[in-house]
């Protein structure tokens, strides 16, 4: 695919004078209006070395106000990064809407030199542009434009341009770089197959012919504006692929499978107390175990207003040194997560190797409340269940421990914990007319949950359904459930 | 000062069990109240080794909301952090408003460690304990509220609390816990010497004997509440510490330093253009070294509205490779930035070692436009000179270059260039009424400049004045003095 791009293309100095401050004012106007819009604009620069890559982004710096304006490059790997899955670092560099954001270097930077320096295989490498794919799915359902551009040379043209650009910068040309042209043959037929498998309608790749700077410059430009200027005139709400058509969901019509949890299981105290010490001893224990081994564990706390995750998650804490955990509530999202996918803010908080982080409600909020209360259209909260999915599967294969917890009581049992939070002084916070109307929906809610089990109780990462009408069941039903899937991660 | 602690002080079960359940709901109560005050709490858990601050970080949880609490601990160092200035990872865990920190260790761990171990002189010991009390000022003027609570234990008390929690844990007794007990002596005498040097009147320590675990337990819970209580009843504008007076600003009438700068100064074309060359190709080479060597910038641009601080940013940063460095671009902050201390958004952004960050307006916000507009109260900005001038000294220490810039132009100059904003298309967004508002008040600028030169032009990080009313002179004096100032830090 690429020789179509090797066409020797030109543009003069003078065309190049002529046709820029038009293009300079386009950018910037529709970069100003972008700053309303709701969305973002992610730019991959990407492609051979020796095409000027670093000219273009800064091209594009000149060109842009640099208010809203970040590049982003994942050269150079943290201990912060490599402690948590790959996917991390670039959530962590993704603009928040309205602004604009550069990829130097990439999702695609690491499959490509991988396979072409055969230290993944195909299927490895057919896997990780499987991710790619899907992760910019995800982002293009959420509004985000996403524009590809990929600075092609020929073999010839990329040897002239290096040997040229170290004479320039009177530098030697680096090392890796020789490395890099003399496997040209290898990162062609390589980044070919990547494009391929990636170039789809809502995020195609944009191949762009390198050998002449200023035909470079001017076709990014050209490029850039275009793609937003569309993206524009498309609207806000108008959002995400077109012609996708939202998973269909049957009815449940089977019995509900919250109706399976045996509801009148109890502990008396005595039990309750000696297991509950034993599980924690054993907990705090394999913890540091864990902490030593660098394996990290993410915990989801669901289930209905009242069902005792509070108070379960604090005996599960109390097991744990205060420096291994985190709890991560999650309320209103702050105006930095508004203006990001909603996997974003959870995606802050995934903790480093040899850590804990226990997640007090989560991104399931998306298919429970946010589906229940509209919150969400429903082409979001259906596409949800495959984001969620993809999101635990870069966990779990990451070597991270997925445990998510669904603590579910009966409709009476509410009601009975509902009156006692009324009546008791230091419980009264706790209950509020948001819980109240939310348990009017209940039926709602019980639908949700359904679709929700049916759909993100994967192998890798299932859903465990606790009894929760007696809280101390609840909590030693939990506490044992993590020290048995810590135990397994560990042998 | 510690054997005032040891007062075998006890409460029995029973008097606990009789006293937790008030305590617990003031607590949550108090919390409550504290999410919509305008301070943050800091509780900083510290003590001797043995005295189970563990547990009670676990207790405080227990007995607090999880939600606006997290516990920091300072035990783990990532590379992102060793390659900042210390404080960086402190600032990073600072709670919002509203919200409660505890720092599992702190602050004051290493200087304590490194004094005890005999790493560092007493005098290095004695600036660290410096830093740590201006640091609390910091917070303090802030409004948030610091609960330092020191865990004692004697000698005889510690070697059996560690030998019963290593039975109890079923684990041998951890190798640097026995090296602590070991220099047991060494620590207290210098951790006495670190608390009486830091205990000051709006950040006292609360020494709490820990060899009855209710007692301390007790002591714990009745220090934080009773602390977050009387500074919620002090209000929310009464921030600060008291009896603190303004630094008094002396008029300026000596000379304004800005009718200083020789603003006739000028390039033309042919000379601007070969001195860009050559120094944008020197500053490259430079960078490529910085980056070999760990070297970093924090670069500030200030200026009049319209001086040409954005094509002189555009004209360093064209010469550097985009993974190297980052402009931010001062806005108005977002509601995370506006829930911490102000300087919280300037950290947040410092960047690693071998990197630059080039901030388009900076800190100095605090003491240009939010002291002539009044955003900030006088004793705000008055104590702003000396915060800032720590920040940088911790920059400069860390061995990060600062480079300040004013680029400096007269009024007319000024007026010339918002006209031509007006009447330039792709110009046009540059010019608001903001900017004439501005303009208005040149004077009260100007004076606002004229003291922060004065008070923040300091050896370690001296303001340049950039005569910038030819753009190119402007530009090439900029980049010239980032070549000088890096080949100096490089030699």
């Amino acid at each position: 695919m690429f020789e179509f791009a090797e066409l020797g293309n030109k543009i003069s100095r003078q065309e190049f004078d002529e046709r820029e401050p038009e293009l300079h004012a386009g950018l910037l106007a529709v970069q100003r209006k972008l700053r309303d819009a709701n969305f973002s604009v992610v730019v991959i620069v990407s492609g051979v070395e020796g095409a000027g890559k670093g000219s273009v982004v800064s091209l594009l710096h000149k060109w842009m106000d640099p208010r809203g304006l970040t590049t982003a490059a994942f050269w150079d790997e943290t201990d912060e990064e490599r402690q948590r899955p790959r996917y991390w670092r670039f959530w962590r560099a993704m603009p928040p809407k309205g602004e604009i954001g550069i990829m130097f270097g990439s999702w695609y930077t690491q499959p490509i030199v991988d396979y072409a320096l055969k230290h993944a295989k195909r299927s490895e490498f057919d896997q990780a542009l499987e991710r790619v794919r899907h992760f910019e799915d995800t982002l293009v359902d959420d509004g985000t434009l996403i524009i590809k551009l990929w600075f092609h040379l020929s073999k010839k043209a990329q040897q002239k341009h290096l040997a040229k650009e170290a004479k320039e910068k009177n530098i030697a040309v680096s090392p890796f770089t020789k490395a890099y042209a003399r496997s040209y043959d290898r990162f062609a037929l390589v980044s070919e197959r990547a494009l391929r498998k990636t170039d789809v309608r809502h995020a195609p790749w944009h191949i762009i012919d390198a050998s002449n700077a200023r035909y470079r410059d001017m076709k990014t430009g050209e490029i850039v504006l275009e793609r937003v200027t569309q993206r524009m005139s498309e609207g806000v709400i108008a959002s995400g692929r077109k012609g996708v058509s939202a998973a269909s969901l049957h009815k449940a019509d089977e019995p509900a499978v919250l109706s399976t949890v045996p509801l009148d299981l109890k502990f008396d105290e005595i039990r309750y107390k000696t297991r509950l010490k034993k599980y924690q001893r054993e907990l705090y224990q394999l913890a540091w175990k864990a902490h030593q081994r660098h394996i990290d564990t993410v915990a989801v706390f669901e289930g209905w207003d009242a069902a005792g995750k509070g108070g379960i998650i604090r005996r599960v804490t109390q097991a744990l040194d205060a420096r291994l955990y985190r709890v991560i509530s999650i309320a209103a999202p702050t105006d930095e997560e508004k203006a990001q996918h909603y996997l974003w803010r959870f995606w802050r908080h995934i903790p480093r190797d040899g850590y804990h982080t226990f997640y007090d409600r989560s991104w399931y909020g998306r298919v429970l409340v946010e589906r229940v209360e509209g919150f969400a259209q429903p082409q979001e909260w259906q596409r949800a269940y495959q984001e969620i999915n993809s999101f635990e599967e870069q966990l779990v294969e990451h070597g991270t421990l997925v445990l998510k917890f669904w603590i579910h009581i009966d409709p009476d049992e509410q009601l009975r914990r509902f009156r006692e939070r009324e009546t008791v002084e230091w419980k009264r916070h706790k209950i509020t007319d948001e819980d109240w109307r939310n348990r009017e929906r209940w039926a709602d809610y019980e639908l949700a949950v359904s679709d929700m089990m049916s759909r993100t109780s994967t192998e890798i990462a299932p859903w465990s359904l606790i009894p929760g009408n007696d809280k101390r069941y609840a909590r030693i039903e939990v506490i044992k459930m993590f020290v048995e899937r810590l135990e397994q991660a560990l042998s």
